[in-house]
């Protein structure tokens, strides 16, 4: 038997790949501070269970493809509050943003087509993009740069026509960035200026520390038909075991499309669109003071990271993520030597290697994504034992003390 | 922006594509037998329901991709008690069982690569195939021939070296057909032979009203390591709503494969999760009562059927479905005009038009599935309908009693 190309060329993903390694020191009875994976700690509103728990039927039916009634309602409801107008035709339910990412994969692009990613990006970009046979063709963005969008130069110079959309995140995963309105501007004119179709991933909307308020790709009016928003209740709401996203476009013939691909997989979790559904009566409060909460955290990440010699760190200002550049060659052994070395009162760390974060070959081999999900006093024990870890690592590349040419030592 | 080929070639569900249309006619105070989704409306056993209500926790967190331990183990005992036995490594719980052959065709075929299926097939084969860019060969079975699969002969003759895997489901949707051992002994030789994989939709495995006791294909130790079995609880247990499938395959290097899938998905809902890890409580009765039920219910229908002069219908031998040809020229036309035109009682009906689920152009034209997902009253209701449908149908091809040569009038 043979397998697919696409499917050999394809990664595992490096978020989860750890994860057994992971598991097999936790069996050890050693704690591993998860820093690797968005999922958060933050309760779930109690409303989506109580609805859950409320839905009384014999038979649990299969839902509409697009959705189910109250769910899109409530998803219109909230994009309605960002300013965002859609009319339900205008909205699908999709099984978290993945399915939308990867719907919207299969609505634009054919085999050996590309799509215009900033890397890092989210390495799941990268994993479905494969599996689809759809190349990314990166613009690179990088540590020392704190992740800024470039010109629009660089964006025409790796433009080429079998180019279909762009795609990025905003906040972003796993940089942080909030892009300004100035970078919005630069895709905006790019995606104009060549007819392509933009896919926004919106999903951290809420997770936003800066001063400016929130900015929507949709709200650029003069491409209005050619943004696709994907969107996700996981991380507003803590919500990650409901597979709960969405597309919303002004674009009826890309929604023709979509639905059809919703159709051949019949329709998404009922239960999870019953909670869904209900999201529409949590206070906004809820959400406010997750932000207040995760900006804390990140305050305590940023004071910690910036006391670690040769670690380079842009503070996020958004998600809950950080990219940082370690004085190491291969953050994946780091990761797994100090998983496997390094102790503080019982406990180690999880990272996540940054390397497949980019599609150019090499980049970010030295860089680690850290996720910020975990309390406060979690997140100062997981620094410390960093710091340890960054202190014994035999493979460092930094300077140490010892190795310092002093010219006039001290007698 | 432009839209991919793959797309634009993808069919829209036939099953569903009439929904809204009969959404139209319910509007206006009808009532629309519903004969065209396979929605069971048995009761899920309450302990699925019971199961979610007792899950407490304050966060609703992502699930293993693999799946969760307790769903892989209820699975794994479910297909041990038809003698199938997996390691929890060899399963993967899916998002339905369309995710299951989704993830299938990404492990097997690159666009343009070829899967053979045997027509009348499944219809969202083909539009998940399409919207992957495969190709589909069908071998084409007849309702004449009570859909019997031939000889390999006709297997070998379509054979191309861009074929990568056999699909088919048995107990069939939608022909009903439970295929014998010798039939399949026919694909097996056919999958060896070539070296093929076996993507065996065996989801209707308890609805079997033969006296023959369910074969897997998974039961034939001469492919043991090219068959992936693909299972649903949503028929089994009535619950379409709950979007739970697996993937069971001997195959380490196709788990592997598929497990990359399922971290880019990340992970099926938690909840629906919780509640088919506990099936495993449910009662064999459960499923034997079903059995007897719809066996009853495809007994009336056949009977009713069979007084229909022009309708040719093989009795189904498992799952809910039928197909049969109709006196008519254009079965999605007849079906349209049944649904505005023809009352009884103020209820019509609703069919599904076969045509798609053929491959070769032209086929099941004056073809419809049915499906008996309906109690006997409502079947009989049902067919009273359909039968004055055909009667009154302005584009018959049925030879009225007046049109009749008449070599002798009776004086």
């Amino acid at each position: 038997m043979k397998f697919s190309k696409r499917i050999e060329n394809m990664i595992a993903s490096p978020i989860r790949k750890l994860v057994p390694v992971a598991d097999r020191v936790r069996a050890q009875g050693i704690e591993v501070i998860p820093l690797n994976i968005g999922q958060p700690d933050i309760p779930t509103p109690p409303d989506f269970l109580s609805a859950v728990r409320s839905y009384d039927v014999n038979v649990l039916e299969y839902a509409n493809s697009r959705g189910i009634t109250r769910t899109l309602e409530t998803t219109q409801l909230y994009l309605h509050n960002y300013g965002l107008d859609f009319t339900l035709d205008e909205l699908l339910i999709t099984n978290g943003a993945s399915e939308g990412l990867s719907f919207s994969l299969a609505c634009t692009c054919d085999p050996g087509d590309a799509i215009l990613v900033i890397e890092p990006f989210y390495t799941n970009y990268r994993s479905i993009a494969e599996s689809q046979g759809v190349r990314l063709i990166p613009i690179t963005t990088s540590v020392e740069d704190h992740f800024r969008i470039p010109g629009i130069e660089a964006f025409d110079a790796v433009y080429e026509p079998s180019m279909r959309a762009v795609l990025l995140s905003s906040p972003s995963n796993p940089t942080g960035r909030v892009y300004t309105r100035e970078e919005m501007q630069v895709i905006v004119e790019f995606v104009k200026k060549h007819d392509l179709f933009l896919l926004a991933d919106e999903v951290y909307r809420e997770f936003n520390y800066t001063d400016r308020p929130f900015y929507s790709f949709m709200q650029f009016d003069e491409i209005r038909d050619q943004v696709v928003l994907l969107d996700s209740i996981s991380k507003k709401y803590s919500a990650c075991g409901a597979r709960i996203g969405s597309i919303a476009t002004k674009n009826a013939d890309f929604m023709a499309h979509a639905l059809k691909l919703a159709q051949s997989r019949l329709s998404v979790s009922t239960l999870d669109q019953i909670g869904a559904g209900a999201m529409d009566i949590v206070d906004d409060q809820y959400v406010e003071d997750n932000r207040i909460t995760y900006k804390k955290r990140r305050n305590v990440l940023q004071r910690r990271l910036e006391r670690l010699s040769g670690v380079v760190a842009p503070t996020p200002e958004g998600a809950f993520y950080n990219i940082l550049r370690l004085p190491v060659e291969d953050a994946e052994d780091f990761i797994l030597w100090t998983l496997h070395n390094i102790r503080i009162d019982n406990t180690t760390i999880l990272l996540t290697p940054a390397e497949s974060f980019y599609s150019t070959p090499g980049m970010g081999r030295n860089e680690v994504r850290i996720s910020y999900c975990i309390d406060e006093t979690k997140i100062e024990r997981a620094m410390d034992i960093l710091e340890k870890a960054l202190r014994e690592y035999p493979g460092t590349t930094a300077q140490k003390p010892a190795d310092l040419h002093v010219e006039n030592p001290p007698v």
